[in-house]
């Protein structure tokens, strides 16, 4: 494989600057996931970065580079509801005891304005913690701090196997 | 920037077989990018392949390859949702005229089985069409043909700036 | 109170035919509900009779009543809702156990045609059964067969008190 | 009608103290709906009261009657969204021009806990103003501040026929 990953590596070398700019992006988010810096390549290519601001807000921010742009040169949908998903499931996680683990059931996402700037930053609330099921909700804003994206969802409690 | 894209494949050689699959998989899917053969990274690096089924289903259909795994080894939640978002959008615009776009106003999602097997399978139908709005259903399949998401979404039709 | 409801009942009896129209439903569903054939007031006053078709589709029918329309003469949004939740909540109860109830943990409507015409029809069926929650989907159609709306809602499974 | 309706009515004089409690309330909105004081019997029945309590917030309020409740005592999912269309409905229609108006194109809601106590109170903001549409939330109080319900809905814009 190393024969073939070097063979595509240098045809892309010859691509423009915008391929190559996301190709480093990627690189580095393989190699944050391989350090295990993250759990999931999704979350390791997006580049999040989290932290529990107080007991009850969440907050998740990602780069807004070309990788996860749309046509139209803002944040993809897609993108917006990874970050929403995981964001909220994180947040969660952060409470529940070792042997437990959360489950997105249902999620629903309003998108409001277009993902501009150099950042999205989303922050989390849970508005319902129950012992089967928690609903959190999803705030994302960009640089001037205008709500891009807003959504709910439900995550059920389950144990883990042993 | 080279140089840097050289030096960062070379330390990834040296990784797991799993990260060198997930590279693979990324080189490809900028590759196919960078070919005109997608229109964002994201649909190019889930290796989306969609066809129009007849008039009123549309298929798209990705691989269940590590790199849109979460933690559990089955499809990330937030792949689920991009998969769905990309290919209800992509049946919109099979029908809108040139001088018009689709765009998500909103999009809720169940998810209700694990995404396991080699590929998830999509099938998008509109349920309503308008000269301002479509809403549109998408359910994913797996290869043992059980339900993995279902969803809705409004799409809103704009008119392109000339 | 008898005196008070004999003495408003004379008021009303000076006022027009549509009020007097509406009472009637009203004075008929307060009779219904009393004789147990409903278990709420809201049902009875809306008139739902429901039957399971099949193992997979439950049927309820409400008459399109001037008591159920908006300002515009369609049907409420409102009892649009009301109609679904109690469909998809019936359906579930027809296959619990005695001792289980299905109480409706989150619900999303799509409002696509006005709900014009002699009756609204409303079909539902589960698409996961799960011990701990089951997923319904409903449609409701007018008498030209016309999709009126959709909704898919989340039911969780509790245990009632001995 | 009048012999009928009288009828109706002492048959019912017959009935339980709950029923004559319900049928007051029921003879009460017709009066109400009658004297132009409510657009539709579902709000003069559930005797919604609406007042915009600042630039950005809407309250309203129903009181929480046997007339509204469910089989377990506590008020009716159906009702606890009508109230939250309505709501929002009006909302909106507090900030168009004589000649727009807004329907509701989809709603989520989460049942968050039980309606118990005297009254439900509900508070609406938009989060989205648009030419097209508006993005409103609502979320559902009882008289212990605790959350009953939260929602979201899409209200299109339309102008109405001369």
């Amino acid at each position: 494989m190393n024969e073939q990953l070097r063979s595509k590596l240098t045809t892309l070398l010859e691509s423009s600057d915008e391929s190559k700019q996301a190709l480093l992006s990627l690189l580095e988010g393989v190699e944050e996931k391989h350090n295990g810096n993250y759990k999931t390549y999704l979350a390791a290519l997006m580049g999040i970065s989290s932290r529990l601001m107080n007991e009850n807000t969440y907050e998740s921010i990602i780069p807004n580079r070309v990788l996860v742009h749309n046509p139209l040169g803002i944040t993809h949908g897609g993108i917006t509801a990874s970050l929403m998903d995981i964001a909220m499931g994180s947040l969660v996680h952060q409470f529940l005891p070792k042997q437990q683990a959360a489950v997105t059931s249902e999620m629903k996402i309003h998108f409001l304005s277009s993902g501009t700037g150099s950042e999205l930053r989303c922050l989390s609330t849970a508005i319902l913690k129950s012992d089967t099921r928690w609903v959190v909700e999803a705030n994302v804003y960009r640089d001037d701090q205008k709500l891009v994206a807003t959504a709910t969802g439900t995550f059920m409690i389950i144990t883990k196997k042993a």
